[in-house]
Formats: structure tokens, sequence, C-alpha cells
């Protein structure tokens, strides 16, 4: 069959292409938002609940009326396969958690995807020469347990299967209790087998593509995460009768940090951001001046080197302010990811795959973290970005376009099958494009 | 007893002269602290309360045992007075009702040393020319109805009686249903006969004496007082993926707010304060940009020309900051007073006795509103600080020592004594010092 993927994937741009069925695809979404759907259109399927019982369940019904092999790992991974080479497969997927009060995209497009992917081929009596497999991850939203991207972190070997299943959410509920009660602590081995390949077709959740006008986003790594939590100690004092000079407010001083962060995201430029989210003051009274404060910093960049310099800036800062306003500023480190680089082949055949479908395209680091960066650690991965409509995500009114949606899945199809067919194509940094069809 | 009284009050700083007694002021103190005792060494009794009705009892009986004719009126404003004179009489006080978790000596001190100055005449057998009287007003605090000087308010006709009577808590019971449920809606009308004078000994509530190493603060007046609630409506994006070039980040602009009303304050100078002792993000999660922020500013100043240059220069920074961001700022205001001065024969009366009591002095404006400012509406009014330890007040720490406390009341002492035979010393300003005692 090997050939007649060859011929499907090298038809890119010609008569006679491959294309997913995007109704069907959309009946999918429409169906599995359909489990946890909340007011607005939302969809809340916190992590090994009822409700992610419920869309596993439905998710893994199409499996395997699809006739895959579905396998569920120890940590609730679920893994459905097609084709029966004994090479290693070229996995899709993403998630189908979702936060409390989330949308009908996020994780659940790169699954269902993938099962369109797979059924479009099916039906065109397309085997490649490796298997294709779709995988749904468990926990990667982190609203439920922390970390995030848990299940997939685990399938690469990246945390004890132990040490996973021991997580306990605020409720008090673990992991590995809250899989057994859902029946998706599964009977086979986590870390799974390596993949040959790894690709995830996820919206932006960002508002760079709709602002460019582009239709496909190339991804081209995972911004590096710092996050810290500050807590400022100051002096509670009255507002009115504490003169300026003798105060040590540590509401000015959060304020002042906050503002720091802002400029100093402007300062180093694209793509370093940062963000003061959370911010709370004690007593937090109109005419109190603050003894506490209490933030968040997350600082971002796809550069290590400049990640690393922005936090020692802000370390810097905290230090001077500390002295002059005559407050103690104590830092706690929250999350810190170093910044993930896709394959530059993977990265290259997404791009030349959407040109040569007549889609336009932007290289774009994402800003999230997703189930990709995971499988990167094992094998050549990448993502494909469709754009979020005002950027927005994580909230019900997320929305990706229909035609956004077929044109993400039709380079997802074809992506795999290049990966499936081509070896020499991710092997090769900077070999890319031209050959992916030969 | 004029004769007496003016002997008294020009033998200041010579032999024989009158003193309170201190430990008797200090057993009453502790006595009234135990009224609604709060762990820490602090005070709870919320106007109308339960705590606040034994705190009154308390009080009460010791006017009425010192033989005092004790007045309750309908505001649940409580009068003592001694003497029977046809003359308006020169009337010290303050409150006794306290913020939740409050001290032992705001409000209270100004109450217990006017009884004290009373029994030291009666002791004396010192009957000055005019009564004395000793008053204390219902909800000065105002937390728990609004506003705050409610019963001082009402007393000089302020606010009508029934609007005062109206007035609900948070819980939904009013003024008058309190009043009368603890026993204080007193047969007597308010507002209440206008006093020759009224003099108010107080913690300062803020560091400036202790700092200097001054023993009694003469009060020049109370600062103005603007309080509003600042809005800010931004747009929340994930704190990821969108670049800093397209947010409208509320929690900034909050930032940014914050920090221009300390730098204002700075750049205006004392006695100008500016504090934002409230802020508020939403979501307040730490990758999100902040969709809304909800900030309050307190800004005082004892000139009202300044205070309202303060407001105008901080509209013209929201309206800026609002267009620069591409958010949305809205004001609601707060609560406004005009800056109150006091009368400066008053002024000079108490710098003066305390300086010929050998105490050092310094002029201050009050950052915190007092019931001597309602007073000072109908009356020549004035009030004496003593230093707060640490500038610490509304709080179970709240600390004024012994020696200060006694140096304080003496001061008051001298001052009403001079106020109560020596008409001439008040209504001329800058008259003062050196004739009061003549």
């Amino acid at each position: 069959m090997s050939e007649k993927m060859t011929a499907a994937a090298g038809s890119v741009g010609n008569g006679g292409v491959l294309h997913i069925d995007g109704a069907r695809l959309h009946a999918r979404l429409e169906a599995l938002a359909e489990e946890g759907a909340t007011e607005g259109g939302g969809c809340g399927r916190l992590a090994l609940t009822d409700e992610d019982r419920a869309g596993r369940d439905l998710v893994v019904t199409w499996m395997q009326d699809l006739g895959l092999d579905v396998h569920v790992d120890a940590m609730g991974n679920v893994v459905a396969r097609y084709g029966d080479s004994d090479l290693a497969p070229v996995m899709m997927g993403s998630h189908i958690d979702t936060v409390a009060r989330g949308g009908r995209y996020d994780g659940n497009l790169g699954v269902l995807a993938g099962l369109e992917v797979i059924e479009t081929l099916i039906a065109a009596h397309v085997k490649p020469q490796r298997s294709l497999a779709v995988a749904f991850f468990t926990n990667e939203e982190g609203a439920r347990f922390a970390p995030d991207m848990l299940g997939s972190l685990t399938y690469v070997g990246g945390l004890p299967l132990e040490e996973a299943l021991d997580i306990t959410c605020s409720g008090g509920a673990s992991v590995g209790a809250e899989l057994r009660r859902i029946g998706y602590a599964g009977p086979h081995p986590c870390p799974g087998p390596v993949p040959h390949a790894y690709v995830e077709l996820h919206i932006e959740q960002g508002p760079v593509l709709e602002a460019a006008g582009t239709d496909i986003g190339v991804v081209e790594g995972v911004q590096g995460i710092s996050w810290q939590e500050l807590v400022v100690e100051g002096q509670a004092n009255h507002a009115g009768t504490t003169p300026m000079a003798m105060r040590h407010d540590a509401g000015y001083a959060a304020a002042a940090l906050a503002a720091f962060v802002r400029e100093l995201a402007l300062e180093l430029g694209p793509p370093q951001v940062g963000t003061v989210g959370s911010l709370n003051l004690h007593p937090d009274l109109v005419n109190v001046v603050a003894s506490q404060a209490r933030l968040t910093v997350d600082l971002r960049n796809t550069d290590e080197a400049v990640l690393r310099h922005a936090e020692d800036r802000l370390a810097t800062y905290v230090e001077a302010l500390a002295e002059r306003e005559g407050v103690r500023i104590s830092s706690r480190p929250l999350a810190r990811f170093a910044p993930v680089t896709f394959d530059p082949g993977i990265v290259g055949l997404v791009e030349e795959t959407a040109r040569r479908m007549g889609h336009t395209t932007l290289r774009l680091p994402s800003g999230a973290g997703h189930d990709a960066q995971m499988l990167a650690r094992v094998c050549p991965s990448g993502m494909v970005f469709v754009p979020s409509v005002a950027g927005i995500s994580h909230n019900p009114a997320e929305y990706t376009s229909p035609g956004a949606i077929t044109a993400g899945a039709d380079v997802l199809l074809h992506v795999v099958l290049a990966l499936a067919g081509e070896d020499s194509s991710i092997d090769t940094p900077g070999h890319a494009s031209g050959q992916v069809s030969r």
C-alpha cells in the first residue's frame, strides 16, 4: 500500500487530492461537545470526571467503529492504531479534557482530526507504509491535577508512573483512584511505545493568525515558561495619617513590579511576553496602606537565554525595589519549562504542505503548552495551528471557523501521509519541504 | 467658682498645678476594653451591637456615679454635664464604638479623658464658670453603618434625624431599630444644644509624633478626603499566546494607576497623600491577561485647592491611559469631604498649654476623620493628639504609653479650663496662647 500512499501525498496541489470530510469532522466535534456541555456553548470536562469518562467512551466507540486497535495504558492515555506495520507509527493526537469552563475546540480538534484523517484513508483504501495512530492523553489542561500535560509527560517517561498515579486533586482524589473509578486504568504499559513522529493539530489560542489573516500556523516550538509568585511584605498603615515618606507600601511595590514586567517584555521585544495576571493585597481596604501583596509573574520566550535574562532582570529589580521601599519580597517558583524546538524537518514539511495546498502560512511559537512538547522529547514532533477568533480560548466563546478547521485537518492528513511513507523527510534537519512529496 | 477655675488654669507651669489621675484614667481604659475584648488585647465593639451596649452602660454608670447630668438623644449620642451654668458648656468627647478588630485607645481615650478631667475638677472642688460636658457620639467608625461620624454629624444638624435612623447595616438592621433594641434611643432632641467649644483628645493613629519624638500633637485641622473606585475593563487573553502589542491588559492599567497615585502624591509633596489600598483583578489567574481590574484611590490634603488639583491630575491620567491601552476606565466617587480647619484660637491654646506644661509640640493635620470636625461646623473646636506607637491603629496592637496618655489628658484639662473661664481666648483668631492663662 505504500505506493498508493506516496501517490496521495505526492498529489498535493494537483487533481485527485485526498481531502478530509469537513462535515463528518464537525459532526464529531459537535457530538463530543455535548458531553459536559455548559451554558454558552462551552464544555466542562475536567480530567477523570464523569464528564471526561463520557467523552472518552464516545471517542473510543468511534475508534472501535473504525476497526482500530485501541490501547488504554496505565495512565489512561488512549492510542488507536490504523495499520499493521511493524515500523513505529506516525502518531497524531492531543487531549479531550478541558478546563472547568472551556470551549469545544481546544484539544478535541487534534484528536478528532486525527480520527478523521484515518477515516479518510480507510474510505480511500489508503494504507500507508507506516501505521498511523491517534492518541488522547490524560489531564493535559492541568485544571484538575497538576502538572498539566501529565499524561503525555508520563507516556514519554518524563515522570514515573507511580508518582503520576499518586497525584491528588484539591478534593483529595488521586489520579490512580479516579482512573480506576472511571474505568480507564488500562492494561498497557506507560511509558508507551515511541512513535516514529508526532503531529498535533490545535487551535492557536491566541490572536496572531487571525490578525495576520493567515490560514495555517506553522509551529516552530513552544515558548519556555517561567512562573513565579512574589510576596511583598510591607507595613499596614493608615492611608490618611501616614506621610508618603514613612510608608512601606506592599501595594505600591506590587504595582511597580507589574509595571516593570510589562516594560521588560516590551524592551526585550517579541516573542518575549510578560504578564502579572494575579495580584492580591492585604488587607485590601480603601484606607489602609497594604501590608502584603501577592502577585504572579508569567514570563515566556522561545529563546532560553533571553528567558533567563528576563528572569535575572526581574530579580535585580525586585532586590532594588525592596531596598528602596523598605519591604521584603520573596519569590517562589511555580513552574519552569525550557523552550521546546520542534523538529525542523516536520516544521518545514508542515509549511510546505500547507502552501502547496494553497494556504497562507505563518511560522510562530506556541505560547501555550501542548502534548506535542512532551512527545518532542522522544520523537520528531510538530504542530499545525488554525486561527482562534479574537484569540479567545479556555472560554465557551472559543471559536474556529469550519473552513479553517477543514484546512488544518487537510494539512494534517498530508503531513502524516508524507511522514508515514517518506522517512528521509524527518531525520535530516533543514531537508524538509521540497523533498517531502517526492 | 470661676475665680478658682481661673486660678487653676493660670497656675500651669507653676506650683499647685492641677493634674489628672493617670492611674484612674488607665483603670477606666482597661475596664472599658474588657467589653468586647478580642484576642491580642484588642476591642470589637461595632456600633449598636450588644458589645457597644455593654460599653455604653459602663461609661454611663461612671458618668452617673460622678453625679453628672446624663442626656441620651434620639441618635444615641450621650452627653454628661458637670456644672449648672446657663452658659453653653465646653464639651469634650469622642466615641466608644470600634472597628471589628480595633484597639483600646481610639475614641475611648477622648471620652474617658473627658470624664477624668471632670472627676479631677470635682475632686479639687473646681467648678468652672461654664459647665463642662463630655460626650460620646454614635457610630463614629462607620464600620457598621455608613457614613462614619454619623452621630456627631446628626448632632450638629448635618443630616436629618429621620434619615440617620433609617440607615441600615449590611445585615439589614437600621440605626433606629438597633438604638431601640439596645435601649439607647434617648428622649433628648437631636440635633443637640450647641456647645461653647469642643475639644477632643485622640491618639494620632499615625507615626508622625513618635517619629519626631514629640509629646503632643496640635491638630490644625482634618485633611480633606477624596475616595473613588476605578474600574478598568480590558480584554482577557492567554498570557502565552497574546503578543504584548495586542493586549488590553486591565491588570497593567491598574498597576500603572497605582504607581501614578504614588508619584502624584510625592510630586505634590506633604501633606498630600495618595493610596491604592484595594486592588482586584479578574479572573486573577497566573496565565490570563486580566479582563477587569477594580481599585480604590484615596487622596487627602488639608488644602482643598491642592486636593482638587490632585483629582484633576488623576482624571487626566486615567483618560490618557485608557486611550493608550485600549481599555475603558470608569470612576465612581465613594466619599468626598472638604478639609476642616480648626479654630485658630483653640489650636493656639492647645499649643501654648502643652508647651507651658513642658511638653514638646508639633502642629499637624489629622489624616483621619473625627467627631471634632463635625462639631467644628457649629462651634470653635480643636483636638489634642498623643503619639501612636509605630503609627498602628484600628488594630489590637494599637498602643499609646501611659505617660503620653496622662500628658494628653492634662493638656485637655487645662485647655478646657481656659475655655470654660476665659472666653476671649477663643473668639479672636490668632489671639490664643499668651493670653489664655492670663
